[in-house]
């Protein structure tokens, strides 16, 4: 669930929703899910909406592509949180042209990845549109223990991601360009997975947590407005890997721009403490300041950011 | 949550989704809402879309109206259950041209709604798309004895509405045909309610309950389907409005099409025992039977319907 991902809008669900009074609302807008106390346990509830021709197309993505990255996206969400999916609904949105194939063939996918995660669809609705829309409401649950919000950080933390990034937006670019080969960062695109359980053996030493959706630029100005906190980004510490390079180069782009500000990577972006960094696994990629500013340190330079990342000029061909 | 809305494709959720093997799902696909055990409590969970031309239109709907439309079909399913509504996520689908005014007036009447149900939003997104499209999933709660299911109908049982119906299609007709004047029925249709207020007092008397979004001979069907039963709808006591019936009129349509093949009344519809009839309110407006056919008794004859109801002929111009 992402606040809000259209560029120049930002914070405008904020804006327009006002803050929760209710008890049992723990967070509600400003994570990647809405943590709720139900009963002695803790409820996690999120969504996400891919629009054809903006999130996806059905140019390079088969429609059991589509169906399965819409599932991983939302499970990306709740294991961001700290929690573990469960069960969701699906509102389709089809052209009334479109084949019933392709919509069992977008079923299909989900259904692959609730056996992956041992999830279920418990319900939605079809209606037609003049466009493909897919939309995934989850719920998942938590102890309370394992819930990690995005407003956790705190100054002197390092900063840690789960894997390499810039590999999903290398693969929409290529696709764009119609570049052949580099089937390896393609597949990333088209084939995102939620990566969760790469931070579950050490879940209790981390501070706060967020999925890298939008790149690690416009992940860390998150976890920093919700922490009251800034941060220093080290560009040159960023993992990426010599694949995803070359297909940078080969789209005449840059890979670190990639990682920094393009998106869809589902790695995990997490705060520590200094004192627990040998506890838990991870490429270090910056740290967290007092002072409310987001920099990044490039060859030894600083640079201030502005802004949350998510930025077409990253896409246009 | 309706299981499927597209005319020639009932069933199709139901077709890809397998049904659920997991104990803490109490009911999936099939019902107004999905109903999971979680913890002590039981959980409801619903969603539905609106999609712009299809659902609404902006020629005589308010942005506002919208909002508070979205909110207040969602709050109907999970009364449907006899469950009380809490938090809900919005998905915004907007075009891109669309003014930011719309926006916050379609969550102003979103907020209206929440007001009034002491509910609240509780995060969500908004993305770009050809058409204005509002998703919301909606999560609600009820103890165990409030629940109500469509399967719950045993022949014998007398079934209820609790309004009058066919005035909302009326509205829609009348706009459609620019026709001035019946300002009580067409805002029926731009600010439907929910009703199931009017069910709580006597809830435990309730076998069956399904709420009004496509006709009640659509409903009828699909608490027949659910229940393993047949029914007799007694046409002639299906309450219906004398302003409803003169704004059929006015459009050369026949209201009792409206109440049966119709929608969007959110009026309840259940079925009660015999021996319970006194204690519950409501009108009569037909019969549970054990032969799996639902019938509509008119003038004396009978004839059996096939379908559910939602029809495009009804508001065609």
């Amino acid at each position: 669930m992402d606040i809000n991902k259209i560029g120049g809008e930002f914070g405008l669900i904020e804006r327009l929703t006002k803050k929760s009074t209710n008890k049992q609302v723990i967070k509600g807008i400003g994570d990647d899910a809405a943590v709720i106390k139900f009963g002695d346990d803790y409820l996690l509830f999120t969504t996400d909406t891919q629009v054809e021709g903006d999130h996806f197309s059905l140019d390079y993505f088969t429609p059991r592509q589509i169906g399965k990255k819409a599932v991983e996206i939302n499970v990306s969400d709740i294991g961001a949180m700290g929690g573990e999916p469960k069960f969701f609904l699906v509102s389709l949105v089809i052209p009334k042209t479109m084949d019933v194939e392709i919509i069992e063939n977008i079923y299909k996918g989900m259904r692959e990845a609730c056996n992956k995660y041992e999830i279920e669809i418990v319900g939605g609705n079809i209606t037609h549109g003049t466009q493909l829309i897919i939309d995934i409401s989850m719920i998942g649950e938590a102890p309370k223990q394992n819930l990690k919000f995005r407003s956790g950080a705190k100054p002197e933390d390092v900063i840690m991601v789960s894997g390499d990034l810039g590999s999903s937006t290398a693969g929409l670019n290529l696709f764009l360009k119609n570049i052949d080969g580099f089937d390896d960062v393609k597949r990333k695109h088209i084939e995102p997975e939620a990566k969760f359980y790469k931070v579950k053996p050490f879940l209790k030493y981390i501070n706060a947590m967020i999925d890298v959706s939008d790149g690690l630029a416009s992940e860390v100005t998150r976890i920093c407005e919700q922490s009251k906190t800034g941060a220093i980004i080290y560009a040159d510490s960023v993992p990426i890997k010599q694949t995803t390079q070359k297909a940078a180069q080969a789209c005449h782009k840059n890979a670190l721009d990639f990682a920094l500000y393009g998106g869809e990577d589902f790695e995990l972006v997490y705060t520590v403490s200094e004192e627990n960094m040998d506890k838990v696994k991870g490429i270090v990629v910056g740290k967290i300041i007092k002072k409310k500013v987001v920099r990044i340190l490039k060859d030894g330079k600083e640079e201030t950011i502005s802004g949350h990342g998510y930025d077409h000029f990253l896409t246009n061909v």
